[in-house]
């Protein structure tokens, strides 16, 4: 008998292709044709729906596991709250959308505190008051370790939505802040070092900032012809992105914002701080492209203070695959090596 | 140092209370008024936003974990993914509402094999396509064990949507279908006793059908004045709506509906069907309450056949509690002994 095909061979990505082309089979096998409502389903960083003329929702959903997203001794509950309403606020950003509404399921042993409980709670609170929106429900479950699973709501104007595919070959590539920290905070805080020494790193990797503000201020005015949020690591998610808009890229390493702390840190253990920046996950920065007639827009927004970003590439035909310029004057293709949850091949 | 307050002495429900109040609470410190668009927050079966006049988006979500809500050696991967949109159904039912579109999360350990990962997926499509609704996103995630995260949107016109709180003192207390047939299945398939003799109660654990259809027929014809599935049992999820209405209830047993397969099993082991009745959870029928001038419209709904549903009791006030006659006619007070994921005190 031949050995039954497993998640951890198709990996991730291949299981998220082989659910989508299911859903679309069944579809059509029953004759049902695709709701009208949906304008965004399987694939982008939210799915969305449109309920009422002109205005869509936006829903996404992620899984917060222990072990596998964070670990209790590396962070506290209010870190983990917080954490877990930013990543799915970033999903929200990478639309261009307002966040509105969020739900909390989770999975306790039973055994938790509840101020550990309350903790976590002030941390999502703390989070969600920044960002404006509010609890409205959820559910508990007993698990055999924590788990935490958000759904958040938001909305766009339909004109405004911005998704993955939507780049065109010339377009400039930006990035929203820095790029590494979190992958060399998850680090210094595996090593248990002084973190004072690199004050900040750590703490991006525990409170990850979401975007959402830069995210819904570059939808408004209509710069990005697409963007995706960095929560695989910059090699991974841009393949997503030039993927599902049938292009190439060419990245400048010499143009990656890497933050003093990140070169510091880099330089004291011998690495190379530009591998942090290409392949480090949890970033939580936007990463867009701009069509050339945008760009003077964007650069004001730049000068004026109201958005951090830079330029770190273009793109390029697809045939090209994705090219990185290093800081060598070298020029190799990138192979993304952020994170597959299943994939054993790395 | 006091030991510290642990969620499984609070129990779920001490739990959910506690992070309302907190959430409440938060709101008030940073004066935030309660964002108008919520209709409906934590603790009914799903929560309502008003994103557009009129129309109400209804939203629930729910996990479902591997020993905790399914057993791989029990069911089917098929009757796994089936069940958790069911379940998700159920509580837009509750509400009255039309189900829409869905999100499905996975934690995966990465050993399941992709055949059975399809057939997951096909449960869910079949009874997504039986109510109608489209899988539009998720994510997936590497968990110690096979988790399953829905978040479920439906939506209904804002004056007939149905809450667990408005119920009145005098209306009568409706169920749909039978009950106790899904505690029983449970016990049937743990047992491994042959199915073929107690066809119908396995699959009722198995599979239970959401009453999206009699929910949504019942709201539209603005009949009942207050809603809940039964998932956690009928002497907890009745104890549920009498708390959020402010009444207290009197059944009858001998009107509970109890199928005829309930009545042989019971009798073949020597056990009373009304105890898995009135405390067997997962039935997911539906508990509504109707004033006297809807009894009407509702009983020849029944009569012309569309619905199944039966008057089980009354509302009385809050200060007699809940009470059932027995069979015996005695009547005794009924304590609520459903599901409470953490309460170690049964």
């Amino acid at each position: 008998m031949a050995r039954p095909l497993r998640v951890s061979s198709i990996g991730e990505f291949g299981l998220i292709r082989r659910i989508k082309k299911n859903a679309q089979k069944q579809l059509e096998r029953v004759c049902v044709p695709c709701d009208p409502a949906i304008l965004l389903g399987i694939g982008d960083d939210a799915a969305a729906v449109l309920p009422s003329p002109g205005n869509c929702l936006l829903v996404t959903t992620d899984i917060l596991l222990e072990k596998t997203h964070f670990d209790l001794a590396l962070s506290s509950f209010f870190q983990i709250g917080y954490k877990s309403i930013a990543v799915n606020l970033s999903d929200i950003a990478a639309m261009g959308g307002v966040p509105r509404f969020y739900l909390v399921s989770l999975g306790l042993t039973g055994k938790e505190s509840v101020s550990d409980m309350d903790h976590l709670y002030q941390g999502m609170f703390w989070a969600g008051h920044e960002a404006g929106i509010s609890l409205i429900g959820g559910n508990t479950a007993r698990s055999a370790f924590l788990l935490i699973s958000i759904t958040l709501l938001g909305e766009i104007p339909k004109n405004e939505m911005v998704m993955r595919s939507g780049a065109n070959v010339g377009d400039c590539l930006y990035v929203t802040g820095t790029l590494g920290d979190s992958a060399a905070g998850l680090e210094i805080l595996q090593k248990r070092m002084r973190k004072g020494t690199f004050r900040g790193l750590p703490s991006k990797h525990q409170m990850p900032m979401a975007r959402w503000r830069e995210g819904r201020l570059l939808a408004q005015n209509q710069i990005p012809s697409a963007m995706i949020d960095l929560s695989d690591g910059l090699s991974s998610d841009l393949s997503h992105l030039a993927i599902q808009s049938g292009v190439g890229a060419r990245l400048e390493c010499k143009n990656i914002p890497i933050s003093p702390t990140l070169k510091r840190y880099a330089k004291s253990i011998g690495a190379n701080p530009y591998d942090y920046a290409l392949h480090g996950g949890e970033e939580y920065e936007l990463l867009f492209c701009v069509p050339e007639e945008k760009r003077d827009k964007l650069e004001a927004l730049i000068q004026n203070g109201e958005i951090e970003a830079r330029q770190i590439g273009k793109l390029i035909p697809k045939r090209n695959g994705i090219l990185v310029k290093g800081i060598d004057g070298a020029i190799y293709k990138l192979r993304p090596s952020g994170y597959d949850h299943f994939n054993e091949k790395r």
